[in-house]
C-alpha cells in the first residue's frame, strides 16, 4: 500500500486575511502524513506593483505578465509570502521547506504559445515536468515542500503560473508514488446545490454523475472549469480531489471536508 | 577521508554586474563536488525601497532594519535575486535549490539585542543553529543549495542577516561531515600586499602569519574582520577560507584561487 499524500492549495483570498491564513497554518501543521502547500498570490502583488507604478496590463480582460510584473510576482510570491507562510509554519514545528518550480528543478513550464494573445511570461505546465523523485527525497526526509506558483522553463526563465494548475500537477506526478488527495481550500464550505445556502454542500461527487450536475444548471460559472479539472486529475490517478473551507482542514482526516470528488 | 564541500558567497557588487554575474555561475556550474552558494543582497533591495518610499534607516552610519525593509529584503533577496541565481544555475544543469533560513529550518537567529543601536529586525546566528543534517541531506541527494541572506527566530519572525556570517556558519556547521572549504568571492584577486597592485596577491596566509602582518599594516581596514572571522571559522574546524574574483571560480580546483588561508 502507497503512502498517503495532501497536495493543499490555498487562494489569494486565504493568504490576504492574516487571522484566517494563521488559523490555517496551524491546522495544516497538525495534519499527519506527507503534504504539500501551493499558495497563490494574493493581492499584495497588485498593491505593490501599482506602488512601484508597473500597470497590471490586461488584453480581453486577461491579465499579461510583462516582465516587470514577473519581477514583482517573483518578489511577492517566491520571496514575502512564500518565506512569511514557511516561517510561521516552522513555528508550529511543521517542517516546511519553500519553493519555486525552479528550485531543484522541481516544475519545469514552457511559456504559453501566443495565438490569439500573448499572455508574456506565463508558464503551462507539460506532462512530465514535474520532477516527481527530487519531490519525493524531500517528503521522505520529512520536509514539507510550499510551492509558490512561480516556474522556470529550464533555460534560465521565469515563469508565471496559475496556482491550481500547479497543485493538480504536482498530485497527478506523485500519485505513482504515493495515494494522492488534491485539496483545494477556498472561502466557501464546498460545491453548493444552492449558491445562497452554506449548509447545501453536496458531500460527494463521483466522475458519472458531473455532467448531470453541470447540464441541470446545479454546478455552474467558475465551478465548472474547476471540477472538470478535478476530474481529469483523477483519471490521471489522483486518489481523490476534495474542496472546501480552509478552516475545515483538519476534518479531511475524517473525510468530513466540503465536496469530495472520487472516480 | 570526508567529501569535499565548497561554501561559496558572493558579494552585491557581483550580483549588481549582470555579465560578471553570468560567467560566475556558468564556472560555478562546473566546480565538482558538494557546494553551497551564498548570496549577498546588491544593490536592487534600495533602489526598490526607493521607489516604494521606504526610506533607508540609518543609525550612526550603521543600517536598521525595519518591518517595512525586512519586507523589501525578504522580496528581493529570498524572491527576486534568489529565484533569478537559481533558474539560471539550473540552465547550466546545476541541481540548485533556493533557501532562507527558515526553509527546512535550515538557520535559526536570534534579533540582535539592543545595547547602544536597535539595529531593529536583524539576526545573529548562535552556535549550534544550523541544522547540518537537513543541509547534509539535501546534499547527499545532489541539491545545490542557494542561500539568501534571510534567517528566521523559530517563532515566526524572518531577520535579515550578514551574508559574510551565514557562509561561515554554514561551513563550520558542516565541517564534521565534509572536508570544508569556505569561499569569499568578490572583485579583487585576493589578499592584496599594496592595495594599488593586483599583481601583489598574497598566495597563503597561515593563523600564524595573520599577527604579523596586521600589525605590520599590509592588512588593514576592511580586511581586518574579514580575515579575523575567517581564522575563527579554521579554529572551529573549516579546512580553509579562500578570498578571491568571482571570475577565478574554478582555480580554487588547483589550489590557484586568490588568498587562501589555512591553519
Amino acid at each position: 500500500m502507497l503512502a498517503k499524500l495532501w497536495v493543499i492549495k490555498i487562494g489569494g483570498n486565504i493568504i490576504d486575511h492574516p487571522e484566517g491564513l494563521s488559523r490555517f497554518l496551524e491546522r495544516f501543521s497538525y495534519l499527519k502524513g506527507n503534504k504539500i502547500l501551493v499558495h497563490g498570490g494574493g493581492k499584495i502583488a497588485t498593491r505593490i506593483a501599482a506602488d512601484l507604478g508597473v500597470e497590471a496590463k490586461l488584453v480581453d480582460g486577461r491579465r499579461i505578465t510583462d516582465e516587470a510584473m514577473l519581477r514583482i510576482v517573483t518578489m511577492v510570491y517566491a520571496g514575502l509570502t512564500n518565506k512569511q507562510l514557511v516561517a510561521k509554519l516552522q513555528s508550529h514545528k511543521c517542517n516546511a521547506i519553500g519553493l519555486s518550480g525552479a528550485d531543484g528543478n522541481a516544475i519545469r513550464a514552457v511559456k504559453r504559445p501566443v495565438k490569439e494573445i500573448d499572455y508574456g511570461l506565463v508558464g503551462d505546465i507539460l506532462p512530465n515536468s514535474v520532477d516527481a523523485e527530487a519531490i519525493a527525497t524531500l517528503l521522505d526526509h520529512g520536509f514539507v515542500p510550499v510551492f509558490s506558483a512561480i516556474t522556470h522553463d529550464g533555460h534560465g526563465q521565469l515563469l508565471n503560473t496559475n496556482a491550481d494548475t500547479i497543485a493538480a500537477a504536482l498530485a497527478v506526478a506523485l500519485s505513482d508514488r504515493y495515494t494522492t488527495s488534491l485539496v483545494y481550500c477556498f472561502e466557501k464550505p464546498g460545491v453548493l446545490r444552492d449558491i445562497n445556502d452554506e449548509a447545501s454542500v453536496i458531500p460527494q461527487i463521483r466522475a458519472g454523475e458531473f455532467e448531470q450536475l453541470r447540464s441541470s444548471g446545479i454546478i455552474a460559472d467558475g465551478m465548472v472549469p474547476k471540477l472538470h479539472n478535478a476530474f481529469e486529475a483523477i483519471a490521471k490517478g489522483v486518489a481523490e480531489v476534495c474542496i472546501g473551507h480552509a478552516d475545515d482542514v483538519l476534518l479531511l482526516r475524517e473525510q468530513q471536508f466540503g465536496t469530495r470528488m472520487i472516480r
